[in-house]
């Protein structure tokens, strides 16, 4: 039985990682911290997992340094993560973070974009926990940064066309939309539901904190530098990110091409499905579920090509992918507690 | 030309008063307050209104004294009106107040249910802005208390019965729904889209403040005291309230009978819709509108009646009901500036 | 393992009793039909389901006869069902059915609200699947009646005050809300997106025809017949049923003494769970999740009682209770499949 | 007063017309047909505009020879639209039609995507009807081609970019996203409810028949032919479209430039809003009103401009700019019935 702690679990992704794992036949919850509920229960505070952890209380973030389980999972916000993550790590516990502090390898890039790292010699040892790329290193990996939710798509939608150089790397545009969940848990008036249930907009365009991730991720694939143009947006649901990736074909490629690309790619990975050609994916097929799907298409006539990924940002995008990095690192099967049909309706 | 003065006007029920009086061809606001966005214009807090109010910047709510206009629309929250009113009526405005402050007449239920009032010598002045039951003295009110949401819905749709005495006065339930917008505009966990878009719950069962407000006016009708079981409940939608209503007939009575009472009462009235037989209203049918829909229902074998509302909570149920009371106030026609079609898609 | 049939598989109930059943571990599908799509594959029909069910062909509902299996389940609509069931169980098969065919014991009863019956010589056979008051004769059922959406909410918040004799029997009112899935999977102007999404109304006021099945159980637990008010309503969301019932109290009774009541009725039940005081359910809080949560008041002034049910109508109040009287009929676990956390946000 | 029919009167399109039309001063609708409801009253099909209609006579459209008005509307879909105009304008009646038969110019485009045509020789003759880029021609139209949805936001977001000459015109990328109101009234499992409410997709990627419509009007902007890459999405939403264009600057452009190109452009049109710098539209800020905001932004590192422009597809997409044309046609103000605020929750 591993045992698992939670910081910071009463955030959406933390309610997904205690909602995901009373379905785990191999790991036990035995902690979970919350600032703003400790001294709670679980269901004094999500009162669907009534029934499930009745007598888990959260308890106090700053008590940190006395955590010894297997495997801790940080839900906290960037910034806040970096200061707790190496006394987790000195004692002895392996680490998977759910927030950005440690997907960065570069840390200039990272003083860019987020400000000050109090960690950064960790940046290096850090592996990016995103199964499909670097599932071996995450087998052995002390301490795993989870992916962003908007990478996570992006990165699966398109890297098979820069590891097979097919497309121009100044030429990548994702415009991505995603579910009001990314935002995070709290009261904020920008996300409450009168502002947000109608309404469907672009934010933080040409500044998103995500692209530097996507570009290094993408950079790795193609072996040289790739530019992202990344737009997202805000559609009026809880879960999914549906992603729309645009780049210039170097050469004319039919549509079954790509698809057989795709296949050879993703033909082994439980949770990545190439959709029939025709077919493009809807963030509500995957919901619930830690699926990516993806559907693409090749424009022949204007030299491009179009990709479109679905996620459940939660999911996939967080705490089912943290889930499932947890079950590589502990060489369990991958699909543990994951292996469950969406709710799509 | 009337003069107007809002205070508290960046929440929805001053938002809405913004929204319908740019429609108005006699009103014209010359003042609107907000302690969070003073020294902000119009449109930099309600983008939709871009190019309506652009030169129009909210003032300090600490300066009402010095406001001199024809009529004030008071939309801050109950407890903080108490504390202006006096002051605004004694400098010669006209005042149309939102909040819970002066509906109640007597000063002890007040109490109860909302603490200490700090200008109860009001209390009696304040003439009820139901227009289809207080039209009259409205006319001549230099104070109006403007309904709440849930009353003005659930006292349309009832007040027939209990003037004509057809119901026992101890059976009245009204199970009412409401959008979130009711809940006022603010940053709060409890409104945000994630815990709101696909739930459904009841709230504050059995002590919901407008439970006494609803009282009141039937006891009023019925001319003896009504009891009233009143259960709020949140739809996932912004906009709309809609009442289902019970009570027991006193002797048995047919729905066509029902709907004659009905349509007398309500025959010459502007915006009540009275459905045909068999046809039950929608919060959408009402959006936008000052419209309350009625639509009824007698269960013979029963002897029980059943009656439904629909109103828009931001107009019927506040701002539009405001305006229509202003109108009233200065002679004008009752439906100016509200004459327009529910937006029901 | 259990071999199992699904007739009609291709609506919302039969996609929920896929998605529920890819994960039992003691059951399997060897056989689903569907008129409309007979020949495709399921997920060319429900594409979040690809990767569990590939092979699997929707098989024409004609050649029903040929059948053999452990347990048919019939998502057929009534008047389809009842041509079906009588050859099923000559050729042995085990029948649950979800429609509403041999829920009502009584064949004038049925009769009057559906029609002519073409097998009642069942309808004192079946068993109607509520596990929480017919647990005992579940097991030996060759014929389940998987009970409505509607009254397996009302009578599980209504029969714990029956039978114990604490209500008027001609009080009751039950105010309901429901999902729009339980309108069933078709093309319907009525369910469109549009008509729908900012909506919210009652409809077949005094009309419904779960109100006979929730006077029948009721009439059951009290031993004496029970009248029920009974209004259905559509909340924009879809899934989810919230039952608000009232009746008057044949004495004050608090509000502490009926949650005793409650936690005595539903305390080993492994999917009801009675609030603590002062809560009450959100079909957000059970969504897709076999539980049925509850919430109590008592108005000791006005002497009444109100009680507030939440299920989820295609889990608990339909696939998920198939499955749990399944589970209970082949003497499993009562909640294999069905011990999953809902998914609340 | 403007004599006016409108035929195809009962979709999403003709209702809008019913709703906008309700409160122009100087136009009356004399006739509306629909095959579906003729005979019925306008609320007996739209319950909403009880009050307004009730008279008014849903007629049947076999039956448009006979009209002999000042301005026909229609809202027929294409390729019925084709079978009627002929009659309607040698019968003197000027004509706005609402589908795509009168949009593009040439034929050989049009057969390619929507085949035969029975009127080609109007296609000369009919005039696009986008009058912030035609205004002067619509005033002596006899048959205007009001724009398609997605085209009237693409165009009005792209076209001073390309009259400028500032992009590269095989650059050209639209992402736009839709309300699902777009896909018209009818019953249709696709827009039901419960398969859209909680979903995103992108549909008809690469095989909109908006793009040739995009396109041709863009060329004549740019004097050359411009390609345009066109993805549609389906928002859970009922109106608004947002477009997120994208395009390869031709050399370094500030953002403050390009946003005095576009106050240039479209400082003096009344239904377009050029957003401050860093301020981005939002579907819920234009809903009901015929506004489209536009908000502006320049890469400079990567050479790229992201323009992301508003609309309520059945206002500005649709209906509201036919009633502008109409305005436009018979000389009235042209924001005549259409200078309402947003209904923005």
């Amino acid at each position: 039985m591993i045992n698992i702690a939670i910081l910071g679990a009463s955030g959406y992704t933390g309610f997904e990682l205690l909602r995901i794992l009373a379905n785990h036949p191999n790991a036990r919850i035995t902690e979970a911290t919350s600032r703003q509920y400790k001294g709670k229960t679980v269901p004094d505070v999500f009162p669907s997992l009534r029934g499930f952890y009745d007598g888990l209380v959260f308890s106090d973030p700053e008590d940190f340094k006395r955590i010894r389980v297997d495997a801790v999972f940080s839900a906290l916000p960037h910034g806040a993560s970096q200061e707790v993550v190496p006394a987790l790590l000195e004692a002895d516990n392996r680490v998977i973070d759910l927030s950005a502090d440690f997907r960065l390898r570069d840390d200039s890039v990272y003083r860019a974009w987020y400000g000050e790292h109090k960690a950064d010699f960790l940046l290096k040892e850090a592996v990016y926990g995103l199964p499909e790329l670097y599932r071996e290193p995450i087998k052995d990996a002390l301490l795993v940064a989870n992916p962003g939710c908007y990478p996570t798509g992006a990165i699966l939608a398109l890297s098979p066309l820069l590891k097979e150089g097919l497309i121009d790397t100044d030429s990548v545009i994702v415009d991505s939309k995603s579910g009001v969940s990314g935002a995070g848990r709290g009261a904020n008036l920008d996300t409450s539901y009168v502002e947000v249930s109608s309404g469907f907009k672009a934010y933080k365009v040409g500044s998103h904190r995500h692209a530097p991730e996507i570009e290094q991720e993408l950079s790795v694939q193609a072996g040289v530098p790739v530019s992202v143009t990344f737009t997202p947006h805000l559609i009026p649901a809880s879960r999914g990110i549906l992603s729309t990736a645009y780049a210039n074909l170097k050469k004319s490629v039919a549509t079954a091409e790509l698809h057989n690309i795709y296949a050879e790619s993703y033909g082994k990975e439980p949770f990545v499905r190439v959709l029939p050609e025709g077919k493009f994916p809807d963030i509500s097929q995957v919901r619930g579920s830690n699926f990516c799907d993806i559907g693409l298409f090749a424009d022949g006539k204007r030299k491009k090509v179009i990709v479109v990924s679905a996620i459940d940002n939660l999911v996939k995008g967080a705490s089912g992918q943290a889930v499932q990095n947890m079950n590589i690192m502990y060489w369990l099967k991958e699909d543990t507690a994951l292996n469950l049909p969406p709710i799509s309706i």
